[in-house]
């Protein structure tokens, strides 16, 4: 088979499995995610085995100490993946909600009801746990999925998958066997392959670097839903509670700088720099936090490593203890800096004013505004989600966390009496 | 300027006024949309100067009577744009809608409000009217618009926006001028240059054509939204109303037959085939309808004009007085054949047995499914949404028909009082 006839393959299996899907009741799904977990935690062994190869390989090719911590599955991770099962099979089956309904004048009843999207291919990169994830947050949501994981942790993704595959199976006859499927080439044009096929393919979802990312949304003809980079602010305003700011802008910063809700620009009302930026400073010195910094800023920073900050700093995710600081004469300023520069995501305001709090809440065009708590909420767990498949900054399907209702499209119903057009 | 540079600049401009739009109250928008709907009537004599030179090139370009027609802007076409104006102004404002709204156990209160999408291309042919329903339907849910009609269309196009955007500004200060723009080249590539431009386009709406769809979507990098086409179903199950049936099925096909949610193709449980047949067949013929029929169902439309259904006939919208007709087992049969040929447009059942409606409204993967009704009625106006811009047979964004709502996105607010991570 060529690759062409590999992905179309996979793609096709994928959409008739996904009728199947759509048939399953709750419990049925329940059933299969709980039947899942038991068996990822009984074959504990086979997985490490599996995963041992990865690490193996992984290690001959000199990847980074990081990157195999990021590959390793101990016992540990494994019943995370476990627990992670079943807090999907806790959660409310997201399809079937009625999310509209009308009586027409000619008696028609129209609901718009929630279903599952249909096949979703996920793309990720080395953490092989995120095949666990995405493929039972897709199947609590009626989706089949195609999940296409990074190379080094082949090996593991392939285990997991067949595991989760072979549990369903076991526990339901009418378990669809291709609703999770897993890329086993690595052949990189599989991924173009896979999203050229708009008649089986409904959504792609990449997770990753932005490299990752722009690579997949150029190449891809199925919608994508996604996030390129966090680039978060928190605007501090002439009129903030100062001590309420210092504790949200070294949440925002530190609490965890290598995620994409962490603040990577701060902006502060000249009027009151000097005052607040003297309250913040010393921790962030603390912390060895680097600025890059506006000519204004500057003078306030200076027990501090300071940078001058440059045109592209103001649009860079450091994920890092780096800090940009720029200091604007008002709200307005502030909202046009963060539309100019910042990357849709997650942008905050702190003020004890109400007018500008809305203006800013209004006017930044970002998938999550804050007016008075830390960016670092933005998180499907922290919005009662339950559970992430990830974050969007796109406009159009889902915006901000995604969860499991964020995985579900709709379609009208009718129920008439006989009704004609005239 | 490049063509690259002129899209470039209309972006721009597009994204820039979409921050403007964005502020503008509801009172300011239909103060604008009325004045536009004045301004429109009291140009009648302008507008009809514009399209008597469309009118002039085209006959020149020997267009068809059918095209000319379209093209064709009379006093009654006028006052129906400015009609719809003035109705576009009169329905609610679909901006901040409140769509989700919880209180996290950090007091944090989350509130999921809709938003403006932000720059919305529309891609259209030859109808010059679109330009203001388009236009006004953006206007009215906060999206800058740039809108490429048909060719033949230029000059009408161009006065319409012009005398829209020139009542606006003398309405309101505020009123952004770039709201409504018009690509004037008719350079193919502009579209390609257009939709390449990520960073400022937001969604993407052809309407047209599958041809013209599909060139769309081909080169797109923003998110579009449409449908193909419609290849709608009525089946009629074993336990119809027949009387019921017979109505719902000449309506479907005979009532508008050139529309996408038109009938195109008839299935018929076997049981009931020959008298249900026996029951339509006269007044098919009567209208001189063309059957394409699989050979079961073939000795019942022999009083008419009957040809052996062709496997591609099966997924072909005629827009005409044709009809496949296809005989099946049962219901199972009827949904794997609308899933597998179908449109995913708008499908029907008619039945008085709720276990099989239920089945089908489930499992048959459109946009729009119906118990006992015309496929007639998948339209923005009979669905209650005042005006509509197209209908979507996607399954990320809208689905079904699309009014003024469906041209929204949502944004996430966060209340908080100093909540930070913990």
């Amino acid at each position: 088979m060529t690759l062409s006839e590999q992905m179309t393959q996979l793609g096709k299996q994928a959409k008739a499995a996904s009728r199947q899907l759509a048939r399953l009741s709750t419990s049925q799904k329940n059933l299969c995610l709980t039947a899942m977990a038991d068996a990822l935690e009984k074959s504990g062994k086979e997985i490490q085995q599996a995963n041992a190869q990865d690490l193996g390989l992984a290690e001959k090719a000199s990847l980074s100490a990081a990157m195999l911590d990021r590959l390793k599955l101990d016992e540990k991770r494994i019943s995370g993946m476990a627990r992670g099962l079943r807090d999907v099979a806790a959660l409310p089956d997201p399809v079937g909600r009625i999310l509209d309904e009308r009586v027409r004048p000619n008696g028609l009843r129209l609901q718009k009801v929630s279903t599952p999207i249909g096949v979703v291919v996920i793309i990720y990169e080395s953490r092989p746990n995120v095949t666990a994830d995405a493929a039972s947050l897709c199947f609590k949501s009626g989706n089949a999925t195609i999940l296409r994981g990074g190379k080094e942790a082949l090996h593991s993704n392939q285990i997991i998958a067949r595991i989760m595959v072979d549990a369903g199976r076991k526990t339901l006859s009418q378990f669809p066997e291709h609703a999770i499927q897993l890329v086993t080439t690595t052949d990189r044009d599989a991924i173009r392959e896979l999203l050229s096929l708009t008649q089986y393919v409904d959504l792609c979802m990449p997770r990753g670097g932005e490299g990752l990312i722009r690579a997949v949304a150029e190449c891809s003809k199925v919608p994508v839903i996604k996030h390129y980079k966090g680039v978060c602010h928190v605007f501090v305003d002439r009129d903030a509670d100062l001590k309420m700011a210092t504790e949200i802008v070294l949440n925002a910063k530190l609490q965890r700088p290598a995620v994409c809700n962490a603040m990577e620009t701060l902006l502060v009302d000249k009027s009151i720099a000097p005052q607040f930026l003297s309250m913040i400073v010393p921790t962030l010195n603390e912390k060895k936090v680097e600025f890059r910094a506006d000519s204004e800023s500057q003078p306030f920073l200076k027990t501090g490593k300071v940078k001058p900050a440059a045109e592209q700093d103001w649009s860079t995710e450091y994920n890092d203890y780096v800090l940009n600081v720029r200091l604007v004469g008002n709200v307005r300023e502030a909202i046009d800096h963060i539309n100019h520069y910042g990357s849709a995501h997650s942008d905050s305001i702190v003020t004890r004013n109400e007018d500008r709090a809305k203006q800013f809440l209004a006017e930044v065009d970002s998938a999550t505004v804050y007016w008075n708590a830390s960016t670092r909420f933005t998180d499907g767990g922290e919005f009662g989600m339950g559970a992430e498949i990830g974050i969007s900054t796109d406009k159009v399907g889902a915006r901000g966390p995604m969860g499991l209702e964020e995985l579900t499209s709709y379609k009208w119903i009718g129920y008439g009496t006989g009704q004609i057009r005239i």
